[in-house]
């Protein structure tokens, strides 16, 4: 846990705290969107471009050297902060999406058909579902969907009934953005093995921002998460691969920087994690990410969490309590730090409209997990989020302006 | 054309003019690569996550909303440089090779097959070659290019002789980042469009910083090119493509913000941009090309196109008459600020290496131009390109440590 002291030193950190929307002290609750950024990860940008920026692998120079060094340096950071066993098992990509579609395109287009099953749950977000989607309807296989219970959990019963042998992709979010639920991955991690050759994958997006993760131990196939929902500028994701896969699927996108030979009527290319990272790299976002992981790890993953918990209980134990609310997240407290619910009696956006007004910032909307609102019987949901500048004080504040959302939308019930 | 002053002055706004590789004053020939960036490019990315950070299109508060509104700003800022008629006409990539692939998948995998062919020219940098390679090997279209003659043009027979009915994709440079050809476009489009239905794709990565581009005025289908090599962050790139065509055009990549409705066993999208901008958009980026297209419009890109031409003939014609080196760049004046050569008797490696000890940048290589290069006869080569802050001076520093070159290798001829 951290001390009020601390918090308010890590506050310090965060620029964006400054602002004031509508006049009011700004409370951001919308960090399963996007996080702040603190004040070194701004730094790190701005050094970045003004010491070391060059377009890497390419050349025989100062900076093209030095923005090498840095970005295969911040490739060594995120294979370790993952425990992947290769730093070239980690590919530099746009975001998550980008990744969990790089494994849809290069290894699901080329590698199943009729018969197939790719088995993925309720409670993806869609860019871990719509890619799998066009994965099945390209080549014939067949989409499974693990369904989850009353408390948002999946029995395990799912997953001994939707894997099987015909199993060829089991892809599965290690936390959902919408009601929190952590699934059992090393369970069902083991299972897959036991009883099917299917590739698992790791939508860890909304996992490791918060939960110390590591690949090797999880022995998961492919990981994908995104930078920006870790305090890291936007631009950067990372897709982990084990490493002989990686080198066995085809490449996604072609041009400089992953090729070996280029003839005019063919080309041989190079392994990964080149292989996969076509164009001039994002290095300001390589670097970057690798700073906010120095950030992250500066207070320890474990307290970041412990912290994160707690807000989640908090809040949490409060919202139950409202007659007025229905409340989405799962009751385990093992769960990801996201609360979602909504009025029984008002739209989502008036609520995060009028919550806007006194300066907190909640999200509403279906969250792109339309499949799972739907199961949960309501197009779209009210969500705070958070992060490590929160405060149990900034949970008081906005569970004491829901009760305004009331008054102002003339709810009585 | 600029006064002393005035290039003294915005060579006042970057910041990495500071730096001392091996001691000395930096002389960055690398923008072909990518460019350095001026402070108010910096200081933009600063405030962006100080006051306007948030996740675009999703939310109903104020960061939210804020981050929406410049994204989208910044897409209209976008459509107006380069003439398209409408913002929804900008979708927003990693960069120019996305860009191109995002065309090749989309588009080109889903209409072209047999009897098909696709034209492009033998200047192509592999961002724009090895896509139409793998659409070719996938489709079975036929690809077909476009050579050049001894002064690196292409004759306009190239065009008459490749260029059929059946030609179903033209996707050329508009600015060779080897040889600096800038091929008429103009010229080009019509005669494709008199003799075919193919689409027309520029690949404007070392045309769009350098020159006014109107696709509306060129009637090209789709533009390509980076933020990157015009002052902008790495991160960014941009895909122009016509109305009509981007929303016939099958989805790209899938998952979240490009989604209509998701159900569990099929989804609707949204037309483009959203269409082809799944998973959280890059608005640094996005926010920080605007603000690049504020500092060249700020000079006026009439006038930064003629300072570059003059840095360019001034050094062309001081290297042709160097005789221990062989020049690869175009004679034609019409040209990109690219000076290509080799020393007859030294590796292009050890050329820049040489260079580097004396603070100055080239890059030594293939430069992602394979094809080219084997035409031309040379594995790889060394290259000068320029950028606004760049000067004579350097340029006679340059070209006076080509002398050391020669001397340090023992180069006698």
């Amino acid at each position: 846990m951290f001390t009020n002291k601390e918090i308010e030193n890590i506050r310090g950190e965060f620029p964006f705290l400054k602002l004031k929307p509508n006049g009011k002290n700004i409370v951001y609750f919308d960090n399963g969107a996007t996080t702040q950024k603190p004040r070194e990860i701004l730094e790190n940008i701005q050094n970045f471009y003004e010491t070391e920026n060059g377009n890497p692998h390419r050349g025989a120079h100062y900076l093209a050297m030095k923005s090498t060094e840095v970005y295969e340096n911040a490739r060594q950071k995120v294979a370790d902060f993952v425990g992947a066993k290769k730093a070239s098992e980690i590919v530099f990509l746009r975001n998550a999406t980008e990744a969990l579609n790089l494994i849809a395109y290069s290894y699901g287009l080329n590698n199943l058909s009729e018969g197939d099953e790719i088995v993925i749950s309720i409670m993806e977000h869609h860019s871990n579902l719509v890619p799998w989607q066009q994965v099945a309807r390209k080549t014939g296989a067949k989409l499974k969907y693990l369904y989850i219970d009353e408390d948002k959990q999946i029995p395990f019963s799912e997953i001994e009934e939707k894997v099987t042998e015909k199993t060829k992709i089991l892809s599965i979010t290690g936390a959902s953005n919408v009601v929190g639920t952590n699934p059992d991955i090393e369970k069902i991690v083991k299972y897959v093995r036991e009883n099917s050759r299917a590739k698992i994958i790791l939508d860890g997006a909304q996992l490791v921002p918060h939960r110390k993760v590591n690949v090797s131990e999880l022995d998961v196939d492919f990981l994908a998460f995104s930078g920006h929902k870790m305090y890291s500028a936007l631009g950067i994701g990372v897709l982990y691969g084990k490493e002989d896969i990686l080198n066995e699927m085809e490449p996604f996108l072609t041009g400089g920087d992953m090729i070996e030979y280029v003839y005019e009527d063919h080309t041989t290319f190079l392994n990964a994690p080149q292989r996969f990272e076509a164009g001039t790299a994002n290095v300001e976002g390589a670097v970057n990410l690798a700073a906010a992981i120095d950030f992250v790890n500066k207070y320890g993953m474990e307290r970041i969490d412990e912290y994160e918990r707690y807000l989640t209980d908090y809040c949490y134990e409060k919202l139950i309590k409202l007659e007025y609310l229905e409340v989405y997240t799962t009751s385990n407290k093992n769960r990801a730090p996201v609360i979602s619910f909504n009025f029984k009696e008002a739209h989502p956006h008036d609520v995060a409209s009028i919550l806007d007004t006194y300066g907190i910032a909640i999200r509403s909307g279906h969250h792109c997990a339309q499949p799972l609102h739907r199961f949960l019987g309501s197009n779209f949901s009210c969500r705070a989020s958070f992060a490590i500048y929160n405060t149990v004080e900034e949970i008081d504040y906005f569970v004491d302006h829901l009760e305004d959302v009331r008054r102002i939308l003339g709810i009585e019930s």
